[in-house]
């Protein structure tokens, strides 16, 4: 099934023989719809039902027509792929097409400036970069008011204005007279507000998240396999365990920074102690994806909302996968009531066919400066543009018929998994997600009673995907960070025919570890 | 000239300004060749010459004729765009085609191994990660060799043989007695190699680089405006004044990290001081794009090479922009002498109309252990991986006669701008570059007689661009990060007559700035 070539293997050959022990080594020639198709011995396509989906980037499918059409006729138009520095209307207008969504999803009439880039990673670093600027202009905001206070009471002590003892107190300083009491407080204070000022930002995000693989967005990425071997490349950020309010809380309150602010009122200086903006970003995903598929619950998206605003510390969303309507609504986040000060959107933004991605900034937090020092060759070019207007054209179509049909399609796919799941109580563990991001846990097989079975049981999920290539012809994988979770991202044209097809398989694979057959899972001879 | 929208800028609105105060927001609508069109006022194609080319992505044009049918061709047959984790012949052979021009080109047998990626900046990070991941590999079996060979002398000491002296001088721990001294000298070797071998990495590159925007690469970008209000956010990197061979050393030097190694020979246990893997990588451009079109000299790339080699440090070479034949070599840094560990290709590699780039690394320092914790969603796609294999073929085609052109049109085209700067020596300072990859630099005008021009000397480029967008249709930018220096970076199928006009444009600069012509610069009222 796959040609022959005598060509050294130089593009992954190690990731390839570990794809072809297992039987995914598949060499696709043409996709369309939910389908992917290889060739035969004669020739002959053979169609492979693709549940894995691009990693959710394909929710209008392979090659939808009205995105391949549009794209030829784009190229042959003569688009002017390469504009840097002109004006882009085209990039203006999904820009413009995005906030009339997400108004609309969040009930608000502020809009979301937008910073187009090529990957999701990337728009998550641009998110970052872009906290992390906010952050320091906040940060210069803070010292000068600071020294301007400072210099104001240092005035009103030599205009005779009293020192509060309290403040010699709360600084930690012995109270002294005057103005050298003053200055000893004054020292200490800014001693302390350097410091404080001075801290590396902390970045918070869950435990189980995935946020990109480039040297920033890696150290959000949970998975210490892809993160622990780069962790000197760049800021570690503060993992929180996704649903416990109390691990926030606590967080928070230990990275907090504070400084010493002074007060002068009625002739007496005080100090007030404020929060020093320590925090550049909370990241998170509303649905995590290669963590397994696993839905923030609305109370803690909510309480993350709560908890960073206390602390100002801007929510980046992360809708890469979760976004353009895999889970029934536009963004995943709006279902739950959480408002994102930024936002990532890619996978499917660029209609299965463009390298797009775009991050939203809300007005309030956003730094025009920004436009001045960030930018991308590949980025905001007519191409990706054109074709992501057409992805939010053919969503926003019919007062958002695709939305509905997501949430109908998704309830189909999930009752037929929730059915294996009762059949296969002993198999399945648990199913869960929403809309079109549905994923079925498989209990550990560790303990099986097949070697072969037990041998599997660390990249269970690989195993079953080879398993339902090989004898269901379906593709799909386990979410890259916990590999006992199949995935299930389908287009939302998908059919009953193709839900069918893939109960068979699950079914077929449950059959197998009910009945630990080894041999059956891995498609090798009968153990012994 | 351009189209007029209700809708509210919510893409970059402060940089569209800044662009239309220099009077180049043009809203370009057709692409061809060397050439840019915008719409004039009765819907008639008003044609730019462009020689911006993407900054540098163009050696083939804008849409190229071979290429946009080839990319037709691809989506209406429906490719396989989306196909994640299955065979991606396609990609090997770009991988084997960029291999055959590297080993012709570097004169070596020794295969390279691809990792693709979706832009530049991502092609350089997956580099540094690759270096890091390789860095961390060494670094853990030095631990281990060091571990094994103190257990050895231990079991030497134990077993009767003496400890030099030599080896508590170089150690700086007092003479002991048998196993108490090697003891204590054991201790302190420990605590100093453990320190040593935790030092965090070292990435070196050159002053004047640009390496790209993203969280990691942000920091090997020398531009401060870009890079330092990132800095908290990744490692920073030790920069290096191109040239001096002096400052290199004396980096290399202080960076340097050993550890003590105990080695038992004739019954007696010595120690021995051994380099630790302390250096990341050194990221360089054999020709620097944003920082001014500066050719790094034979002499300095291969001294970087020999003093690299020395101290086991990686060079990643950066031709994301003056690679795929722009310099008139596939690679720049072929010509030079240099050849690198690493290399990261991506702009014209995708052929004006693909997001794509590679990283390529040679086998003897390749590990495959990254292939499976790092990838990207959109990379190394069919659309990609062909199109490039394409713009290969188109390069390499006829026994490389598209290198032949581009060092005959570079010459062409530098014989011009030579000649401008010898009628104009009072106003071009420079004129430098290889092959299609040329810069005029202008002498500062901060003195200028005209206020105009004093004015607009801190930005002296965009002004300069302004001027010949507006009086002679002709694209073109300063680097960056060095904006006295135009940029000129067109196609390989760049004409005499274009070349012509371009003389025109900057004859025309040249004497505003001879006669102190401001409002001829800025398209303003004369001055009082």
């Amino acid at each position: 099934m796959n040609t022959v070539s005598a060509d050294p293997q130089l593009a992954e050959p190690y990731l390839l023989g570990w794809l072809a022990s297992l039987g995914l080594d598949v060499d696709y020639v043409r996709a369309e719809g939910n389908t992917l198709y290889y060739l035969g011995e004669s020739g002959e396509e053979i169609p492979v039902l693709d549940f894995a989906g691009g990693y959710g980037s394909l929710i209008l499918g392979h090659n939808h027509p009205e995105i391949t059409e549009y794209a030829q006729r784009l190229i042959a138009s003569q688009t002017p792929v390469h504009a840097q520095f002109s004006r882009h209307p085209y990039a203006n207008d999904v820009a413009v097409a995005l906030n009339r969504i997400l108004q609309r999803e969040l009930g608000t009439d502020e809009n979301y400036s937008a910073i187009f880039a090529n990957t999701g990673a990337e728009a998550v670093e641009a998110a970052v970069k872009h906290a992390e600027l906010d952050r320091g202009l906040r940060l210069a905001e803070l010292r000068s008011r600071l020294a301007e206070n400072l210099a104001a009471a240092r005035a009103a002590v030599a205009g005779g204005a009293a020192v509060a003892a309290e403040a010699y107190r709360l600084v930690g300083v012995e109270a002294g007279d005057g103005a050298e009491g003053f200055e000893a407080l004054a020292a200490e204070i800014e001693r302390r507000n350097a410091e404080q000022t001075g801290r590396p930002p902390v970045l918070l995000t869950l435990e189980g998240g995935f946020h990109g693989k480039l040297v920033g967005s890696v150290q959000l990425t949970h998975n210490e396999g892809y993160r622990a071997p780069f962790a000197a490349l760049a800021t570690p950020a503060r993992f929180i365990p996704a649903g416990s309010a109390q691990a926030l809380k606590a967080v928070l309150e230990s990275e907090r920074a504070t400084v010493f602010d002074l007060v002068v009122e009625d002739g007496t200086v005080s100090v007030a102690e404020r929060n020093s903006p320590v925090f550049c970003a909370f990241v998170l995903e509303p649905i995590q994806g290669e963590g397994g598929i696993r839905v923030l619950s609305d109370e803690f998206a909510q309480e993350i909302q709560r908890a960073c605003a206390e602390v100002d510390c801007p929510v980046i969303v992360d809708e890469v996968q979760s976004g353009m309507g895999r889970s029934g609504d536009f963004l995943a986040s709006s279902a739950m009531g959480l408002r994102g000060d930024y936002y990532a959107l890619a996978k499917s933004l660029g209609g299965g066919i463009a390298k797009t991605s775009v991050m939203l900034t809300r007005q309030s937090r956003y730094r025009s400066e920004f436009e001045l020092v960030h930018s991308s060759t590949f980025a905001k070019d007519a191409f990706s543009c054109s074709i992501s207007r057409k992805v939010l054209e053919i969503l926003e179509a019919d007062d958002g018929a695709a939305y509905r049909t997501v949430r109908e399609r998704g309830e189909k796919l999930l009752g037929m998994l929730e059915a294996v799941r009762a059949d296969f109580p002993d198999v399945v563990k648990d199913v869960r997600g929403r809309g079109l991001m549905l994923g079925l846990e498989f209990h550990d097989q560790s303990g099986s009673g097949s070697e072969t079975i037990r041998e599997a049981a660390p990249l269970l999920g690989y195993s079953v995907a080879g398993y339902l290539m090989r004898e269901h012809r379906i593709r799909t994988f386990p979410t890259a960070s916990a590999v006992n979770t199949l995935r299930f991202e389908p287009s939302l044209y998908l059919t009953d025919a193709e839900i069918e097809q893939l109960d068979g398989g699950l079914r077929g694979a449950c059959v197998l570890f009910r009945t630990h057959d080894g041999a059956g899972l891995t498609g090798t001879a009968a153990e012994a």
